[in-house]
């Protein structure tokens, strides 16, 4: 079990057989440490795939990919959920439906910041129904970018977004990937149970 | 000029005398390099405030605060502009106006990531009026927990946040002051012209 499987063990919270609440180190408080061990992990990964770009999406995707993004040495762009006042660019957007909120976002960067040399690295935190990552991959593919591959930080692996980017041909590493959280138990893929 | 001067020199774009675009380094593209300078810089200019916490807004104060967070070695809490779905805790709220946006939002964390115990460190991306570090800084009260300062990777000294937030008493350190942006050319305090 690595660091973050301990510390989803430790400090997440089962909401539903669905729900995995890790507000405590994740998506509203940030554990910096924890972060930069992500970071390595992904950048260790992808480490011969070329990478020039990390690309993600606000707010929960920013903390892993610039510390990914420290650790390969090049930027990161974060895809915006509305526009901003100086965002008078051209734009790449793509729309993106979450089940969780039932409700669909559009997702833009300025296109000057990914261009057809790039070789992409999509990080995000969770992987779930995958419209996130799909939405990040399909703005990667309108630049003439190369879609390097998708880091995740925790992967449902019962939903059926990390099959649907496999199935496209694109590499997909997750750092944690949840088979169950039945009856209020975390299990890992690979355990039998715990 | 320190690093940050420096990049705000050669990337930052002046688009009228009140807006200055830095999309190329913090608020859409992220050099985590210079996330990492800054979060040093905020680190050793607050080193011996006995920090337990760092407090930030979504989006764009997150990467400089898991960077000083990393460096001061605590925990970064970013308040959210909306509520999520998994963050159902009991909330500390403030209301934020931006002048820039003509809206109000209303930020919130939930309140088991800040007690009374805790000295906190506010991080916020750019400080014009200063309506969104003084929404943190209500947010710190409420949770009884002291406001041990502000920092601030670009203030706009032209404009009355800083003086807001300075004559309540609360340390206030920006890593670069613009005095100001007429005729397209950004002069720092204390430079006479560039």
């Amino acid at each position: 079990m690595n660091l973050l499987q301990q510390k989803i063990i430790t400090e997440g919270q089962v909401l539903s057989d669905s729900i995995l609440k890790v507000d405590s180190f994740l998506n509203h408080q940030i554990d910096p440490q924890l972060m930069k061990y992500i970071g390595e992990e992904f950048a260790g990964l992808f480490a011969e795939a070329g990478i020039t770009k990390i690309l993600t999406i606000e707010s929960s995707g920013i903390a892993p990919s610039v510390m990914a993004g420290l650790s390969l040495g090049v930027p990161v762009v974060f895809a915006r959920k509305r526009k901003s006042l100086t965002l008078v660019d051209q734009l790449y957007s793509s729309k993106v439906y979450s089940f969780t909120k039932n409700e669909t976002n559009e997702i833009s960067i300025a296109n000057s910041y990914i261009t057809s040399d790039d070789v992409v690295l999509v990080i995000d935190d969770f992987l779930a129904n995958g419209q996130a990552a799909l939405g990040l991959i399909d703005i990667v593919e309108q630049a003439g970018a190369t879609a390097a591959g998708v880091g995740i930080v925790i992967e449902k692996g019962f939903q059926n977004g990390g099959n649907l980017i496999r199935e496209r041909g694109i590499r997909v590493e997750s750092l944690a990937i949840i088979d169950s959280l039945s009856d209020g138990i975390v299990t890992f893929k690979g355990e039998n149970s715990r």
